[in-house]
Order: C-alpha cells, then structure tokens, then sequence
C-alpha cells in the first residue's frame, strides 16, 4: 500500500495529494476547485473544530450565524475590501429553473431575474457590520464577540485539496469595541490562541507576527499571522486575526454612544482559521510511507491487529485486546479493534501506517502465551514489546512522547531552515537553493518588497512580534532598517 | 419587557415572531429571506446538533463534507427529484465582479460567466450520489453511513424566522446499502432517532408515521415523518427520513458487485432535520410572557438574580451564591450569575422569563438571615422558598421535573387536540373551528387528498406507524379504507 505514494524527494506536491486521496482524507468533487472531504478527513477537522471552539468560548466569544449571500453593493462599501475581495467569487444571478420548451433538461428561468446579485460570501465582514448597526447603540452594547462556523467561496483558478479551494470550511471572529485599545488587545489575544493550538494540538511551530503592508488583509489596518514552514522549505500562513480600526464601521455607519455621551465608530476586529489547517497539518509531520498524525487530532489513537490462524486463536487474542482496549478508554484513549477476517495483517499495518494512526498494537499466539504486546510508534517506525500489564501506562505515555516528538522534530527542521543573510545575492542563492526562513533587512517599502517578490518569489511573511531591534541596511537598497522580517517562498 | 409580546389569543404568527425577535434568538438580514440566528438561539441550536450528533455516531454514522455546488445537469438525472428541488433555487452564472467602467461600484463580469450554472445545494442526494459511484464496487464497501452538517437554499417566496426560510442549517444522512431490507431497517431507524430526540430532548411528542404518495419526497419511494402539534392547532413536519430505493443509484449508475458475483444496484436512504426545530421548540412550549425552554436544550438552565441595596449586601450574597453555583457545576448544571448593577431585579426577571431560562433564583439580604433562596420555574411561573442547603437537590430536581412536565403538558393538549371524524362535514367544521389532528378515514387516492386539500387546507400529516387496522369507508367517497390518516392543517 505505501507503495502507492510518491516519495517527497520525487515530487512533493504529487506526494502530498497522494496522502490526502489515499489516506482517505478528501478528493476532487465533479464542481471545478471544490472537494469532498472524507469521514476519515472530516474526524479530523472536526478534533480540529472543537477544540478551537473550547478555547473561543474560553475567551468569551459566542457563536452566531450570518447568511450565505450578499448583496453586491455592501462590497462596494469599503474601498480597500472591494478591490481585495469581491472579484472572484460566485454570483447568483437568477432564483428559478425552469423544464426547457425544447424537452432538454432545465433551463435557468429568464424572468427569475434578481434586481440585485447576490455574491456567495468570501468573508462576512460586510453582511455582519452591517448587522452589527442595528445591534450597537451605546457602549453597554460593547464588545460583541462572536465567531461563525462557516462555508466561504473564492473563485480560485488553481486549487489544490485543503490549501486552495473553491469552497473551504472555516471560522471567522467578528469583534465590536468601545475602544481602539481593546481591538487592538482582541487581534493580539486571537493570534496567540491560533499560535498555541498550532504548537499544542496541531504540534506545529509557528512564527507570530505582523504583516507588512502589501500583505495585509483588504480592510485591515493591521494584519497578524502565524506562519509554519513546510518540508519543502515553503512557508504556509496559517490562520490571521485583523485589526480593522474603525474602517467598517465608518462604512457601515456603526456608531455608539460613548461614556462621555458622545458618537463614536466602534472598532473592529475579525480573525480566521479555514480546513487549509488540514493541508498544514498533513505537510508539517507527514513522511514517505503516509500520513503521520498528532495524538492529539488521530480520530483513533491506537489500532489493535490480532495475528491469528484460526478462529480459536483470535478468541483467545480478542479476550486481551477488549480488556486492554477497556483500561485505554478509561484513560481518554480512542482505540479501534482491526479484526476485519478478509485483510491480512501487513496490509492493515500498512493502510494504519498511511492513515497515520499514532500507535499500532500486534498481538499473536506467542504474545498470549509470554504475556506481551508489540507496541509500533507511527512517527519513528519504532518497535517494542511491551507487557500486557504494563500496556495502559505505557502507551499513554507513549501518546504524550509523540505529541512532544512531533513538535520537537518540526522546531528543528524549522530552526535548520531559518538563516540570516546581509546579502541580496546571498538572499537569492539560500531562496533558490535551500528555501526555509530568510531573516533579512527591509526598507520597509512596498517597492523593494515587490521587487524581491518579482525576482525570486519570495514574500515577507512577517515581522516576528518578538523579533529584536537590530540596525542594518535593506539587502536590496542599503537603507537603513530597524528590525529584520522573514522571508520565504510560500503556499 | 414582557408586555412588547403580542398574545397569542390576539395574533399567533405575531407572538411567534415576537418571541424569535425579542428573546434573541434570530432576526431577518439585509438578504431578503436570510435570517440571522443570534447567540442565544444559536447556543440552543448547538445543544440541539450535538446531541443528534452523538445519536448518529451511537447508530454508526460518520460525518463528511460535499461541496455546496451543484451542476445544473444533476437535477435532471432523476425524474421525480427534478419536479421537487430544481425550481426554486439559487442559481450561480457567473464567477467574477469587476469595476464599473463608469465608476459606479462594481458589475458582473459577463466574461466570467460559467459554462453550466451550478445550483446552490436545496439538498444534497445528486452530488453525494455521484461521487458514491466512485466509492462503491463491492458489497464489502457497503453499507456507507454518512451525515452531513450543512446550509442549503430554497428560495421560498413567503418566509418565516426559522420556520421557512430561504438559506438554513440542517443535517442530511446519506446511506447507501447492499439490500432493501437493510435500507428499509436504515430509514424506520433514522425517524425513531428523530422522535426519541424530539420527545426526550425537545419534549415535544411526535406522531411517528409515513408520508401519503403525494406528500413524499421527490424521488423517494416510501417517505417517514414525525409530526408535531403547535399551540395554534397547526401540524409542523419536524423531521423526515426517507427510503429512495434504487432511484439515484440508477440515476447515477451506482451499482455494486454482490456476494453471488452480480452487478446490482444500491439501495438508498437519506433523513434530515433542520433549524426548523427551533421553530417547533418555540411553538411548543411557550406562553404570553415568552419563551419556554426545555432544561435539557436551555443554555443558561439556572439564573441567579442578587436583590440587594448596597455594596455590603452583594458582597454577601455574592459569597452564597457563588458557593451554591459551584455546587450545581459539580451536578453539571449551567448557571448565570446575573450580576449586573445598570438594571433592577424586576427588569432582569422579566428578561430571563422572556429567554425561558428554566429556573430563576432570587437572594436578598432576608434569604441570607434565614438561610434561604426564592425559586421559580419558567414553566408554572410557581415560586417557594427554599433553604440553601437542599438548594442543589431541589433545582437537579425541579430541572428534571420541568422537563417531564413540559413534555406532558404537550401530550395533553394534542390528545385534547386529536378527534377521530367519520363524515366530511364533521370533518371540515373540526378544521374549521378547532384544528388539530383528524384521524379520518380516506380512500387512498391522491384524488380524494388534493380535493380535501383544496376545500379545507387540510393535508396527510401521515399514517402513523402504529395506527391499527379497522375497516371504515372514505369520508369523502364512501370507498373501503382499512386504517385512518391524521389530517391537519399544516406550517
């Protein structure tokens, strides 16, 4: 079975697309850029969804939901986000079908004409804000802090499964504040929960930063990511949380009554995270034999396989295995039994292997009579034979030694991948060689950053929030910079 | 605040409305049918979707996500379904904005216009069956048990807040299975799920039963319901779960290879709910001084009102309640400390009674020289007094009584609501004055149904699953009938 992936040396993106098709996580659909995603991809996003929800409610968001559709002229409301935003979408024009006259098939019904398009929503800032005006009066109605679970649709050209989509699963927080300090502190707070799940759940490193300007989100006054680097030395922006000052609001006219009895714009924040998650997660710790997962996103952490002849030899395995499986659950672990009669063991070790499942528990005639269990890690290939009585504790340590492995391993293919260069060519030469992180000095201009973009394809993902104040010259111009941005080739 | 509640003796439909709005549970949109469900209605949606989450993972269902997309060319493969679920739809042309060259905002770009229209999904049966076609070849890949969690649209003309509204949310399951039987098994399963749902979580009876031919949906052979009885006398369809034969699998060409070798095609089920429920809860339960929640689908199931006239008086209160509110967390009761100080008491009841939180407890500074706490049910409006230290006993008492109670009350007033008829004339003067269900006998012609329809607005709720044989002649023709139908006017 793992024969069937492409190795990562060969062709990373085939292999990547291999893993998400074989391993059972989504596939192309027979609508152009959208996908299906599979159970086995959806368990997971969903470990994802709720996880990320605990810890909105956490911080005291609640969750709402705003319509599908919106009217085309609220696109047109904010300057910025027209031009980023209501380009490439999906626009409904008509609200009927009709039979065709001529006896083939069904026709869009001409006189089902809608007065206004109604664009399939990009992102909600528009439909929300302008909602939000009939919610806010005075400052007792501040903040609002409410997130949507939703589905968005941007017409991309080249799609590829969980990173670019038509249609895409995602969360977007839309906040309401009496002050620009709050917003601001809201942006911040959001980012550096998005930072902590990719570090504890998703075991991902990832740098927390500002955008620079011409990456900025179209409306936003500041722009926060957290960015991950890939095992091609790409770097992925994983979700961002927008500062968006009183933009919105001055576009949708949202005013309140301050304490001091004045009108004021409210201030805004919005922030997001979408299933691109997915495609992070499968790149970040992924190998050539399929998918390698996190014990703490695996639908199944542990997957028992009996090794058996005949029907009295697995009697006596699954006798063990419901008892081992009995103590595991009682300690928050999810196992599945593979006792399926028409596969035989090295395939189901090899499908498990594929689909990523933390740890793999063999058990055959000779371990029953020793006592014992072969216990496989899913992130080192490891094997060891563990006693029955010991299995519980050792595998719940197990689990926790592979989240932390995961991270660990990651951090430093990250910290291998990051240099520092002073030099344009050098910057050229480790971008077109090596890729990874390029730490380098910046004017701070849209024009030398277009520039680089142009010629080696690299963008700044971001200016770190923790990145120290060094003087130095841009490597493009020599003038003066204060602090150095990161560069990388990305998704 | 409960006054702005229009009573339902003066004006239902407004009462209904009232309750949506000022309860904070939804609100129209700026998209003309689109409503926005707010925090507190969506927090009850979400206590609603989990639990029938975990009903269908306990009966062995996966989730899964299909694309929101439908080529037009779909809804043609299947006759029946193109009559039920082509027309009314949203129907997407184009896939791209641009500026106005006369500088008015932004047009459709007519370059970008799609070479197939794609429908917004109504429901879901012709993409998920054209992509089973690619995961079906054997009898071993069946059955496939697959739910979906998604939004569709049905451009309805007349809408109402949860009840009939253009774009909602629902769950879809979509089975596919190897025999009838098994399917048939599938689809009476999924409905029982619905009632059992309905009755304990909602507490709201249903009548379990199948859909008469013409009331079935399109493209199923044998349609199941529940059906509910509202305050006004009006039946509303809660819930659906349908057995479709073969009919998309041929449409589609799904066919697998069976245990003796044979090319066969699928059987099929699909079943579903919606944010209708929300909807039917409201109807259900509440009264003239607003909603009415069952403590099971309540957020907020206990709500503590401190009655004090100075600092040193919260303070003290404050240290009770906040030790009564630890005790009923360890319980897994959810409580609310309503602590505000811009707003009196007498304000705060009527809000919480107006949100149907289930129990209300008010401490003034006599409960804390006597030791005790005034409680009041939602449901009766009753209060005593009770003593802080069976506090906690009492309210996982009451809130479990509550619950009981509101489920006998219903069943009460639809037994008092259901008559048996046996002429037309009785017939119409009982849907004329009193409305309810009818049982009545009926020659089981769709002549006969859309003749009553048509004369009364009655429509077949269903035959109830458990509606006993008994011969009996037609009210209308005089034709044999071996078994009543439930007739109703109908949301």
């Amino acid at each position: 079975m793992a024969k069937e992936i492409t190795s990562r040396s060969e062709n990373y993106s085939q292999w990547y697309n291999d893993i998400v098709v074989k391993a059972g996580l989504a596939d192309y659909s027979a609508v152009r850029g959208c996908m299906v995603i599979k159970p086995y991809g959806y368990a997971i996003w969903e470990k994802m969804r709720d996880q990320l929800d605990r810890m909105f409610k956490e911080t005291g968001h609640q969750n709402a939901y705003f319509p599908l559709f919106i009217p085309k002229s609220f696109f047109s409301r904010e300057a910025a986000h027209v031009e980023g935003f209501a380009k490439e979408c999906a626009v409904v024009t008509h609200y009927r079908l009709k039979n065709d006259p001529n006896g083939k098939g069904i026709i869009v019904d001409e006189d089902a004409k809608l007065e206004e398009e109604l664009i399939v929503r990009p992102t909600s800032e528009t439909i929300i804000w302008n909602t939000y005006k009939t919610w806010i009066q005075s400052y007792r109605d501040l903040p609002i802090l409410i997130n949507q679970w939703a589905n968005v649709v941007r017409w991309e050209m080249r799609t590829r499964l969980f990173l670019r989509t038509a249609e895409f699963l995602w969360q977007e927080g839309h906040t309401a504040h009496a002050t620009m300090d709050e917003a601001v502190e809201e942006a911040e707070r959001m980012i550096n929960v998005y930072a902590s799940f990719a570090r504890e759940w998703m075991a991902m490193p990832v740098l927390v930063g500002r955008k620079s300007e011409s990456e900025r989100f179209a409306g936003a006054v500041d722009t926060y990511t957290i960015e991950a680097l890939m095992q091609d030395g790409k770097a992925l922006q994983a979700g961002t949380s927008h500062f968006l000052g009183q933009n919105f609001a001055k576009a949708f006219d949202v005013k309140f009554l301050n304490k001091e009895g004045q009108q004021e714009y409210v201030w805004a924040t919005s922030w997001g995270v979408s299933t691109r998650l997915m495609g992070a997660l499968v790149m970040t710790h992924s190998d050539d034999n399929g998918l390698v997962l996190p014990p703490k996103l695996a639908p199944t952490q542990v997957v028992f396989v009996p090794i058996y002849k005949n029907d009295e030899e697995l009697s006596t395995i699954t006798q063990v295995v419901e008892k081992l499986r009995a103590q595991l659950h009682s300690k928050g672990v999810t196992t599945y039994y593979d006792n399926r009669d028409n596969y035989k063991p090295g395939f189901k070790f090899a499908e498990h292997e594929m689909r990523g499942v933390p740890v793999r528990v063999a058990i055959g005639p000779k371990d029953i009579e020793k006592g014992t269990a072969e216990v496989a890690r899913r992130d080192t290939l490891q094997k060891q034979f563990v006693a029955q009585e010991h299995l519980t504790d050792t595998i719940v340590a197990l689990l926790d030694d592979i989240q932390q492995n995961l991270y660990k391993r990651a951090l430093e293919f990250r910290e291998s991948s990051t240099v520092k260069v002073d030099s344009y060519d050098e910057f050229k030469k480790v971008i077109a060689e090596k890729g990874g992180f390029v730490m380098a000095h910046w004017d701070g201009t849209p024009e030398t950053e277009a520039l680089i973009k142009e010629e080696t394809k690299a963008t700044i993902r971001c200016i770190p929030l923790d990145m120290p104040e060094e003087d130095g010259k841009c490597i493009v111009t020599g003038k003066p910079s204060k602090r150095r941005a990161i560069f990388a080739q990305a998704y």
